[in-house]
């Protein structure tokens, strides 16, 4: 008997039960009617969106989820739902995924697995379920899991023993470099090792430093790829039964690793603007690198009509800056502005004459300039209700190559998590069907123009030397001595080691970014300041 | 036979391996040497310090953890030491114990009870132990026991099943108002179930936005406290034991609320500026009282010659803010200069006028005007190598009132977690022995002097009534329904929490300070900014 089962990967707020609701009942509406499917599954903890955080611990909120869920029952016939929500039993809490059929939740599953590193703090909130969970769904006995479980070998296998047929798996996996192929080779395992289809489901979206990058798949029983759904989007895939076995559909390829961590970036920066009620956004272009894929990473997640960039020249900043940047703004059809930072600087020198009299000139009058470009940013940002978008990319927010309240001033950070030779190639493949990017931004070599005849290399080693030991150092926790032994000089090691830790106050007061490496600065980052070490 | 055990109540540097090698050595010594101890009882963890947070992640790190520890050994004899350490052991790590005896570890106990809520992430890193440890020592076996453990039922009593006769508890508590009396009722509760007495060895000292407040104490197997240390300070504490019980010795007074926050305040603004090596600190005075606070404070913490305050008036700055400002540095004997922002407020309205054209003036003009402040002070913190303290308060963090950059600018935020009722309270306990903070400051209605007769109320509603709904929604975790439902107006209710949710993005970037209430803003509330509830 042939039967479908639709894969909803859907967009779904943190903390709009009321708005994800709507779309439950849409989707599940839009399923049925027009899919003809038997069955929708959903993502993880779709009901108040992921990662929902303390919002867990106020009893309101986990009230209103059950009656967001309890409206969801009475308004769904004709389809089963699998969704996943918060829910409370006997004093506790649990990642639960609840199968609704006929206007009621008749059966539940609870999450065994809950993942506690990198971003994740599910056991701050979450009990542990034990028991498998199988449901006869369009026909077939399915084995329900929730993320992470489908990474350890036990839930699935206890779901296969209990007499499931095909495995559904509910996610809320956030994006990083690389984790689709690892994702579908963990799958694939776990689909062999028992036997048995997988269906993975994803979320899609970007929540404050993650992005959801959809791209749901399903596996056959031995481990290959049937189907997969859009990346970085939301989509609503059918999946056909025939005889309870899976049938192959349209397998979205993969983009390659620019292509996907550019997309990432610009979802990002659309989710996090847009979900925050932000008109558009603001930017300081300075004729780098930098501000030049941010704005362009802008402009293709909000349209350039939402888009506003300011060139704020000082006495050291070089003509070629300033054309560059004009010359961006125009092919990206952005209005700019031009304000240079002179007469405030000026003011602020004067106003310092007399405390720092007899003292030389040092990295104080550069900060000054950067806070002064901050100030005209903010303001422009609070006048014009535009976030500020911050340009640093994660080489300069590794060793502190950045003023606190300067160019580290804004709401969001799109590059906080790209190392500096990830940008270059990031600009390179943005300039793939047309430059964009002027070729002698990406040719120059890199200036913080605080001074005069300044250049990134003054005082850091060349890019791709710093890049790999802040990687090593900070993504793969090697410590000096293992960085030295792959072949860098021990002083650099200890030098550029040192400013990542002596740089932690700093980062801890730097506006979210996208997460697009296996470490990102943030929740996924847990250093102390004060730290001996 | 008597026999003397004694506590070490000291403050161990996150990170700082060798520097808490030492520090072990050193008090054991003198344990050994001088009081004639048989044994000496160190905190939670207190080889690497507490929190070690993500350096755990490191290989090398716990390396060298271990190196300390087998130094430890070889560095001792003539006394037992019970100390905690990170240790791995077929591929997990724990939160550990260990005996030391003759140069060996010839007993480990792992920490079963492992908190992963509030500001704690043991489960990111640690596995949990299982078995109790029971060791004699001086004489009577003793149960070993790790802090949380200590919380719960189950590990006291399995030590008392097998055969322990008193239970060690090694700490590493942070301090939060009310709290000391909870553990010891707590512990007495404990030692009361099991018939045993308890000995409670904490940790003193700041670590980023926690303050360890040592206290250490025993109680009888009654449950009634035998000894009680300092708060707050060091100390190295014996306890007599004569036939196995333990002897009545100093128990040092509770003091009451207001003197226990300013201390933690002020412990915590001397470690957190001491820790990370700075010379001082400079913050803005403006005839306000929460600046003023922070300014007892921090000469409380500091001394007078370590402090250095900045009058920075403006355009709507009244006359009375600069002669309280100026009577108070003079009270407190501090440098001080007066810089107006005029000019730099000046050139910034001339630079933005085009920009501007046409458009109201409304909070853009004022966040310059506090954003020109932060400038100053920063600049001034950067040439001095003075830390920058910020002086706002949990009500302004709570809803806001307060500028990103401008007044929020600084490396650390003595009054963070302090509501501006309790302001209050702390500034007239702080005057008791004689008014450092003039009268007139303490009873003048609060203004942020951001555009002319401004004043806080204009706003907010009172402090006495914002604060009560502020401890209920962020400390409490109550809803509107019941914070209305305890007599508060329905629509100030929801525009307060929603002032509360709205400036999530704001608190992201303010810099740490010190946890002393139930909830602190920062690792210990973890919210997303990106938030549709």
């Amino acid at each position: 008997m042939p039967a479908d089962i639709a894969l909803a990967q859907g967009d779904f707020l943190v903390g709009d039960i009321d708005g994800n609701v709507r779309q439950v009942l849409d989707i599940a509406a839009k399923a049925r009617d027009e899919l003809g499917a038997a069955a929708v599954i959903f993502p993880e903890l779709c009901i108040c969106g992921y990662p929902p955080e303390d919002l867990l611990l106020r009893p309101e909120f986990l009230a209103d989820v059950e009656a967001g869920l309890a409206h969801i029952c009475k308004q769904t016939e004709g389809i089963d739902l699998v969704i996943g929500y918060p829910r409370r039993k006997k004093g506790q809490l649990y990642n639960a995924a609840g199968v609704i059929r006929s206007g009621a939740v008749i059966a539940e599953y609870f999450k065994a697995e809950l993942p506690n590193y990198s971003v994740f703090d599910e056991k701050r909130y979450f009990m542990r379920g034990e028991a498998p969970c199988v449901v006869t769904i369009a026909g077939v006995p399915m084995g329900i899991t929730i993320c992470e479980d489908i990474w350890k070998a036990r839930p699935a296998a206890q779901a296969a023993a209990a007499g499931a047929r095909m495995i559904l798996n509910l996610n809320a996996s956030p994006y990083q470099a690389g984790k689709g192929k690892e994702r579908e080779q963990v799958v694939s395992q776990r689909a062999r090792e028992n036997g048995l289809p997988v269906v993975y489901v994803n979320l899609v979206g970007g929540q404050d430093e993650l992005v959801f990058d959809g791209a749901s798949f399903v596996v056959d029983a031995g481990g290959k790829t049937l189907l997969r759904s859009a990346f970085f989007g939301p989509s609503l895939e059918v999946l056909s039964l025939e005889d309870g076995q899976p049938q192959p559909g349209v397998v979205t390829p993969c983009p390659d690793e620019e292509e996907m961590i550019y997309r990432a970036l610009v979802l990002g920066v659309r989710d996090y603007v847009g979900k925050t009620g932000f008109k558009g956004v603001v930017l300081g272009l300075s004729g780098g690198i930098d501000s030049a894929l941010t704005l362009a990473v802008a402009v293709d997640a909000l349209g350039p009509e939402q888009v506003e960039v300011v060139l704020m020249p000082s006495r050291y900043t070089a003509d070629m800056s300033n054309e560059d940047a004009l010359e961006q703004a125009r092919r990206m059809g952005v209005k700019h502005s031009i304000i240079p930072i002179e007469p405030a600087f000026k003011a602020f020198l004067g106003m310092l004459e007399e405390e720092f009299a007899g003292q030389p000139m040092d990295v104080t009058e550069e900060n000054i300039q950067a806070r002064c470009r901050g100030i005209i940013l903010m303001a422009i940002s609070n006048k014009s209700g535009r976030m500020l978008l911050t340009t640093g990319n994660k080489s300069e927010m590794s060793v502190g190559y950045a003023t606190l309240y300067g160019d580290m001033a804004g709401g969001f950070a799109p590059l906080k998590d790209v190392f500096k030779t990830m940008v270059y190639r990031l600009s390179r493949w943005r300039n793939r069907d047309g430059e964009v990017i002027p070729e002698r931004v990406i040719v120059r070599p890199p200036s913080a123009e605080l001074r005069p005849d300044q250049q990134d290399t003054d005082s850091l080693p060349p890019y791709d030397v710093l890049d790999e030991i802040l990687s090593r150092y900070v993504e793969q926790d090697q410590g000096v001595a293992e960085i030295v032994a792959a072949g860098f000089d021990q002083a650099l090691v200890r030098r550029i080691t040192r400013m990542v830790d002596v740089n932690e106050y700093k980062r801890r007061q730097a506006p979210p970014g996208v997460k697009v490496t296996r470490r990102a600065y943030g929740r996924d980052r847990r250093y102390p300041i004060v730290n001996g070490y």
